[in-house]
């Protein structure tokens, strides 16, 4: 069980009909473009100066405007049965592979698996 | 109005019924202790491995529980008028000296001063 994780992804979640504006925003606050994820389309992302953490915008397809983070892992049977112990509740796996999991609050995060070697000493938190 | 800006802050808002609970649990999912911030006890924070943005919980007042972002700069009239020519509006100024603002999509965002020498060009953007 022994892995690594860390929180990776802040994603402005926003309705579709002020996407685009919500978009230009972010992307004038943050000074970079945020182009779109090919393998997402309704996902926009950009690196921070300095900073591993990741900016996104998601079009949503229903709900209220907010925002969600993501922890990644390099074990994610590992980190989702970590996060439960700690308090979180699964939600549902997605037909594109990660957990979306709620918090003791109740807010959502998703927990993502990155390819080997993605996360180590420098960048995340080590799990035995 | 030349200055720099970062997204320095991602704040877990949650009511004070489950603030101990929540703050338990993002204390357990990054694996840092996040101490009570002196001048501001409803605030509890830490730094997070390898990156420079930082991790909050805040004890609300009232309202539901939701994550914003904070926006931080060495000069915060020039990053309140420059955010607000892209779109946001400012909501009020708060008794602890930083501006709470909405973005196009209605998500609030604060925005605060750091000390001269914070900003500089590996962790910011610069505007001129």
């Amino acid at each position: 069980m022994a892995h690594r994780s860390r929180l990776y992804t802040v994603s402005v979640d926003v309705p579709a009909d002020v996407h685009d504006e919500e978009l230009a925003f972010w992307e004038g606050a943050v000074g970079r473009e945020m182009p779109v994820v090919p393998a997402h389309p309704d996902f926009h992302r950009t690196t921070l100066p300095g900073q591993e953490v990741i900016l996104i915008t998601q079009r949503l397809r229903e709900g209220a405007p907010g925002i969600h983070v993501d922890i990644h892992t390099d074990d994610l049977d590992a980190e989702v049965a970590r996060l439960e112990k700690l308090g979180a509740v699964k939600e549902r796996f997605t037909e594109s592979g990660w957990w979306i999991m709620r918090d003791p609050a109740g807010l959502r995060f998703c927990v993502l698996e990155d390819p080997p070697g993605t996360l180590h000493e420098a960048n995340s938190t080590f799990w035995d």
